[in-house]
């Protein structure tokens, strides 16, 4: 199978200078806004945005560290494996958040609860649907019960 | 910014030879099943994804059509820009669909309410989390009321 080259489509500007400050999830800083910035020639494809309360961000985890395939985790101490996890370090690169979309300046939209480094590749925008995306009876796995807490030095 | 070279972690088997009989999205057919295949040099990172009730594909639309930044949908003939959809053929090719999981054979995974091509490339799977996932206020812009629909001719 081939590799696959991707372009990003414009870039995501957040607070979040460090791994350290950047939250391990969006639901844990709900207000903290951002700026998706997409290249001008992309910003077409953003007609109808504005009908949205929440969107995908899918980006490019440009500063993430070495890939391990079960390893501990950000809120457990305890090994998984990188595919029953959010890590940002795994093979693909991939990461996904959903925001909340506040407003639409021409190419540029403001979003609340981003948890992205600033300055990351954003490689695509999807609308958040209710009828498609929420699925009210999903489990947590691993995740159940686990509060917020620092990232545990060596992790990221 | 550079181009990202992402390789395929495997293929992702599904009962649709065509676009035609794909569904526009997972939830119109809940119950059709299909099965994820890693390349075994990634399994040891689905460690634990058992305890999980829902997952993410993301995958690569290897067979999609021209990129229009504007176009009538699957749902509407009413033109929408390509990040306000969930249109195939769009600038990262990248593709999102919540699964529901049924059972892992070593580096298989069963899973129902698929609405993927057999033989899509897979980039990454990640665990659904209902306290990170769900937004029960989302909207769905103009989604809204739209009823499943054949897809109409010349589109994908």
């Amino acid at each position: 199978m081939v590799d696959i080259e991707l372009k990003p489509i414009g870039v995501i500007h957040s607070p979040y200078a460090t791994k350290e400050e950047t939250p391990i999830q969006g639901v844990f800083r709900p207000d903290v806004t951002g700026w998706v910035e997409l290249f001008p020639e992309f910003a077409e494809g953003l007609k109808d945005i504005e009908m949205f309360s929440h969107i995908y961000l899918i980006y490019f985890f440009d500063r993430s560290g070495p890939v391990h395939l079960v390893r501990p985790m950000l809120l457990d101490d305890q090994p998984h494996g990188v595919f029953a996890s959010r890590y940002p370090a795994r093979p693909s690169g991939i990461g996904l958040t959903i925001v909340q979309f506040m407003k639409r300046e021409a190419n540029r939209l403001e979003v609340a609860g981003i948890d992205i480094l600033d300055g990351t590749p954003l490689l695509d925008i999807k609308p958040y649907v209710r009828r498609f995306d929420l699925f009210p009876d999903a489990g947590e796995g691993w995740f159940t019960g686990k509060p917020e807490r620092p990232k545990p030095p060596g992790r990221e």
